[in-house]
């Protein structure tokens, strides 16, 4: 087989970003908020997911969810109609959210009197994942009918997120998709990610993400 | 039900791009090839579309494939193997292209040489949609697994799209997707966008695709 001929292009970008997400994270440890920060692909099921968990983190703790989108409002109507605090934020047409932009809309929702504040990002695998919004832990979420070939793709946002959720498991029998292969290549982007398997439509495996979120909550607070 | 709260955060952006997306067009009319370009969400099969399209097209004009990825050649890989002439462009961590970076593709594929170049953009349905590429014609791919909702959230895309197709249909039965709903959304946000069914895995549509492009080759060199 031929060579593949690469070309490489380039722009420059940002500046800092950083620090104001770790002022950010301060300002959540005073008032012992925990934000987590859920990306994925267009589709691959952050809010099915969110309706999932809703209940079973309602029951042990005050939480509420930011949807970030850069028209409509259909999440943020689907979690108030499902009895979760939410507020909508629109991007203006921007891929992703920083720090600032996340503080603009934990100031909007009054943080402090959540114990855990989602905030789910613009559906997008780039962008999102360069920006550090200043979450507490990162959450990615991969569909089955995406493929388990992303994490070679999107190495970034597979460094930056601390959990891989694999939903759609209900679809496996239908597509080609290796489920040894995504965690080999999703540890090789991040040997330290933890990675759990779902379906959001069925309910399998949410217990088990219910329980890590409300572990890491309880790390935050220790 | 509660009323959403929106609330509106926004940065400034870029600038002259679309001169220069002009000035490529009126290079690919001299050299009378066409420039397609395809953006979807990762995963929703825009490499196993090429490549089911590749015998159909490859039998009438000459055509070349570029492969646009943050990082990984797995898709110019693939075209390389099927026989279709192809390069990869590594973005260096950008979530899209822009005119420029197409031309510096272009060069380096020789696009003169060819009649047909179809570009396949980073896996995203925000930034891509915000810069002409120089493209003669753009195509997005929306998957039955991301949902038919796709259109009220990612406005942009369908609007400067002039052919939606609607991929993995051989899925249909396993997933809420609404058919009726997707074109009434997508005519929302465009009512001349040309709407297609396919399967790239089982080959149906896959002729009627063909046949789009073709005409829209011959379009452009009329």
């Amino acid at each position: 087989m031929q060579d593949v001929k690469i070309l490489e292009v380039r722009q420059s970008v940002f500046a800092d970003n950083n620090a104001d997400a770790d002022r950010l994270r301060e300002q959540l440890k005073r008032e012992k908020t925990f934000l987590l920060n859920l990306m994925s692909s267009p589709g691959a099921g952050k809010t099915s997911t969110l309706l999932a968990l809703a209940d079973r983190l309602s029951a042990k703790l005050r939480m509420a969810v930011m949807e970030a989108d850069i028209d409509s409002a259909v999440d943020a109507e689907a979690m108030l109609a499902h009895g979760v605090d939410s507020i909508q934020i629109h991007t203006g047409g921007m891929c992703h959210l920083d720090a600032d932009m996340t503080r603009q809309g934990l100031n909007s929702l009054g943080s402090a009197d959540y114990d855990l504040v989602i905030l789910e990002n613009v559906g997008n695998l780039v962008c999102p994942a360069e920006f550090d919004t200043g979450a507490c832990k990162n959450m990615t979420i991969l569909s089955v009918p995406e493929g388990h070939d992303k994490p070679l793709k999107y190495p970034l946002m597979y460094r930056t997120c601390h959990l891989l959720v694999i939903n759609k498991i209900d679809v496996l029998p239908y597509f080609d998709f290796d489920v040894d292969k995504v965690v080999e290549y999703a540890k090789m982007r991040n040997p330290d990610i933890d990675i759990l398997f779902i379906s959001a439509k069925t309910g399998e495996g949410i217990d088990a993400l219910a329980d890590w979120i409300l572990e890491s909550v309880a790390q935050w607070n220790a």
